[in-house]
């Protein structure tokens, strides 16, 4: 059976558990629920029908170099050209412009299904709809009246470039430099790497938004400036003049993700224009990676839920060695039913929290709310950490579901794997998004956590006659999150970052109980929903309590971890 | 720097941790901890010199089948060729036939380091030394005289064949025929797959184990007879007669160990000579499975130990962000050396477990100790799931130590993750060692399970006064183990099938904290060894918990996991 996109379980989320329904009011111009199962499901018959044919193809004939030009893989044009056309790059971009105009929640439902469908394929469009968000809020009208019509239209697309040899994780380090140029523009000059997307031939230009530093920048990320360096450089009728002194030098070879060619670009006095204040860049490039860390997160999740149709599909036919159930299929021994109940609960929680976290962000566009925006802030490094976990997780149980025919290329399990392995890196690895957690958005004192908290207090509160077992153990392991969240608030940093990856994954499974209770209760205590809550709660959930005495050990053990501890 | 050999490791856990000088006394031969070390070091250099530098051409250039024969990957030949002139295959096999006969303790600790070098090799002699065993225990006299020289040399090679496209985990239901020819030999008539090096050019020759069916019998597996079938039938003088009617149809294309040939072999009437009585196949395969399993457990943590060291490598010459230590590296950053303190702490607890079952088989074979057989016999499975299950763990946190760089094919460290993820799947799943954990293994009524927790706790309560922290932790974590246990003992199996994997893993958790402690007490209160202890027993071993909460669920929840549940 092929790809089933899953629509039904993103419209049940988005209708019964995170609360979209208040983001239709806020909009107050009609949009409404009908109108979004008709997008979603479009979007849907869109993935299954074109997009995720060009899974495989993808993996087998890796996007390629050649004369200086990136050639994508067999069918990627056609599949792109198709997703354009629909005008499903600008999904969430203004009408202004010539986007739907539609909720980032529903945006993240499509890319959750592109992702599922093909992911090499789909980061060319989030990166795109990346870009689109960065230049509405921070470029100038000139620019805006020229690149979002042809970004959105999917005629171009649009990428980003911030990692250089000696500057990963630490943008800071970046040596690129721009020189005004006198007539408003700059010239680049410097070598990017690792820049997914950086060149294909799916769009006839691509525009790059480019870290680089001024003649005389302070050091460290306050002498960045952003600027947008196109590969042809546009004519303001929208018509393509000179080519840019921009090109891919080189592709990687990786472990996955071979359809999304992922680039070395050489910068030799490329003609930009800076986006945002002189030296003030990395406030317009974190737009662009917020954006993408949530959508990263999707990224993983949408991997995810292929992986569980694919072992859940095999395991309905497969037949091997006695079970208990009528059919003799694998899916009837015990120890398969668990992986795959605990994969598909697993799945429901990350998406949740995901689709939380854009219905958040939607409130904040629409309503500025303070506590919109501090939740989605606070929401959008566990996305992005758990969502990819559990792609990782859920892709590594499909193999083994899978036995011996998982470790096989043709059966397309492990490619899932290979392919969601970088997403854990990839826009900020997840060790920098739990730091994030327990830095910055634990520095409001703890006010946006400890209003999760109460929210999922509350809930469990409301469910507990209905669900005692359920509901129990979720409010008992919010109280233990309170108690590590307030240990989290009296420690300096060094100790907080030593616990940080175990505390972002606590709150992710805490959190994770809450929506499977949500689901419970809209669906009642006899339905499909409430008997995987409950396996959540007895098998996922568990865990929190390592993890919390884990993150609440402190940096003491890891200073007596000397040198020789780790060679022996 | 490249692969250095885990020598002094592997030397301390015999020395002073798993109880290896009972097995020097129950020789009483006069090998001594000297000539151990001595051995143990040459194999070490040998695997340093001439194995690791193989590991990335496997990778790149897989086996391939050419005109009917498996073409090994660049340099593998002449890495084979050391291999079996220095008389490595033989190194556990009887010196009657040529062999070292040193316990099978140092014989898997040659190979932790060969599957740190390079797995794709190693798994070749790591099939020879299974057959070594399985003919030493099952075969007639001239079998064994015209066998065991030439896999013991080296000159041939040992495989086995059971699965077949229908008969995977199911060994019980494979058709291969096997008809009396009237002269003593048979004639095999089937298909066998994933069949890991069923040819190549390493050797001259290559015998395989196949599992078959005489005509009428038994269905299932009282049914399946034992044959050993060479590629070229040999001469008692011992030269090579006429070609065998064997052969590889097809290689498999892997997620990785591409330098091991997984071959479809087709047997269109193949001579074959019967090992062990008719229908009585399976006692003799379970000799060379049991082998195969503490084998492929010992092949996760050997590619752990490389992965562990090229992490370690890396993240103490990148630098990357202000750290708060003086180097500037970003094993100086909490969240790195967190990372890199798990991995090796998990490596030696992986590792620990396998010795000391190593040790209970040669104590086994030396004494006949009914005590030793069910300690050895209980932690196999142990041994195996959790080698391997730490091999595709630390592999994977050594991919995310290395950030970007992790996903790139040239870096070695994904490679790590794509090789070991079969060793979870092959030789029985890990599901399956679970379940012969729960099933099998306790069928003693617990005999041997608290035979090891009494060990346990014993020495907890002796190191107490020393390590009240570790100690304490290790000995209360036996204690639920215990209670966990007895719940197994209650049970119908489908709910200790359920529960399976996660007892198996606090199992070996626990193990893991027991050993730590041992070597925290043998080197002191201050030593390296007891830095890591301390962190394994708060990072690792509370996980625990959840574990043996999840091993006490049963199955009932996940008898309410409907279809609908798993597919929304």
């Amino acid at each position: 059976m092929p790809y089933r996109a899953q629509t039904r379980d993103i419209l049940f989320l988005l209708e019964n558990v995170v609360g979209f329904d208040a983001v239709l009011a806020a909009r107050g111009d009609g949009l409404d629920r009908e109108t979004v199962a008709q997008v979603i499901g479009e979007a849907g018959n869109l993935c299954e029908g074109v997009i995720a044919p060009l899974q495989r193809a993808g993996d087998l004939h890796p996007a390629r170099l050649e004369n200086g030009q990136v050639v994508t893989s067999p069918g990627f044009r056609d599949g792109y050209r198709a997703l354009a056309e629909g005008g499903w790059v600008g999904i969430s971009a203004p009408e202004e412009f010539g986007g739907m105009e539609l909720p980032r929640s529903v945006g993240m439902a499509l890319h959750d299904m592109l992702a599922a469908s093909c992911l090499s394929l789909q980061l060319n469009p989030l990166m795109t709809q990346g870009q689109i968000h960065a230049l509405e809020a921070h470029a100038d009208a000139e620019i805006k009246a020229l690149y979002l019509p042809k970004l959105i239209a999917g005629d171009w697309a649009g990428t980003m470039g911030l990692t250089e040899p000696q500057a990963g994780s630490d943008v800071g380090a970046l040596r690129t430099r721009a020189e005004p140029n006198g007539d408003g523009t700059y010239s680049i000059t410097g070598q990017k790497i690792f820049i997914s997307w950086g060149d294909s031939d799916l769009t006839e230009n691509i525009a790059q938004l480019v870290l680089a530093r001024l003649p005389d920048a302070p050091a460290g990320t306050r002498g960045i400036s952003l600027f947008l360096v196109p590969k042809f450089l546009p004519i303001p009728d929208g018509s393509l003049g000179d080519r840019n002194a921009i090109r891919p030098v080189s592709l990687e070879h990786k472990m996955g993700l071979h359809g999304s060619p992922t680039a070395v670009m050489e910068f030799t006095g490329a003609t930009g224009w800076r986006i945002g204040p002189e030296n003030g860049g990395m406030a317009a490039m974190f737009t662009m990676m917020n954006d993408a860390r949530l959508g990263v997160g999707i990224q993983g999740i949408g991997v995810a839920e292929a992986a569980c149709q694919k072992a859940q599909e095999y395991a309905a036919e497969r037949r091997q060695g006695r079970t208990a159930g009528p059919d003799g299929t694998i899916d009837e021994h015990p120890d398969v039913r668990r992986m795959l109940a605990v994969m598909r609960a697993r799945v429901f929680a990350a998406r949740a929290i995901a689709l939380a976290c854009a219905t958040a962000l939607d409130l904040e566009a629409l309503t500025g709310d303070p506590a919109a925006r501090a939740r989605a802030a606070f929401l959008t490094p566990i996305a992005k950490a758990y969502g990819t976990e559990t792609g990782i997780a859920v892709s590594d149980m499909g193999i083994q579901v899978h036995g011996g025919m998982g470790f096989i290329e043709e059966t397309g399990a492990a490619q899932y794997l290979r392919d969601v392995r970088v997403t854990a890196i990839y826009e900020g690895t997840n060790g920098i998004q739990a730091m994030d957690l327990v830095g910055r958005k634990l520095a409001d004192g703890g006010e946006a956590a400890m209003a999760l908290l109460d929210e999922i207090e509350r809930a469990a509160e409301a469910a507990r006659a209905a669900f005692p077992v359920i509901a129990g153990a979720v409010w008992d392991a919010a109280e233990d999150l309170r108690e590590a969240t307030e240990w989290m608030l009296g420690q300096p940093a060094e100790a907080r970052f030593a616990g940080a990856v175990a505390y972002l994954e606590a709150f992710a499974l805490v959190l994770g109980g809450h929506f499977h209770l949500a689901a419970a209760r809209a669906e009642g205590t006899s339905g499909a929903r409430a008997a995987l809550a409950r396996t959540y709660v007895k098998r996922l959930l568990p865990r929190h309590a390592a993890l919390l005495a884990e993150a609440m050990q402190g940096a003491d053990d890891l200073a007596g971890i000397t040198d020789e501890a780790l060679c022996p």
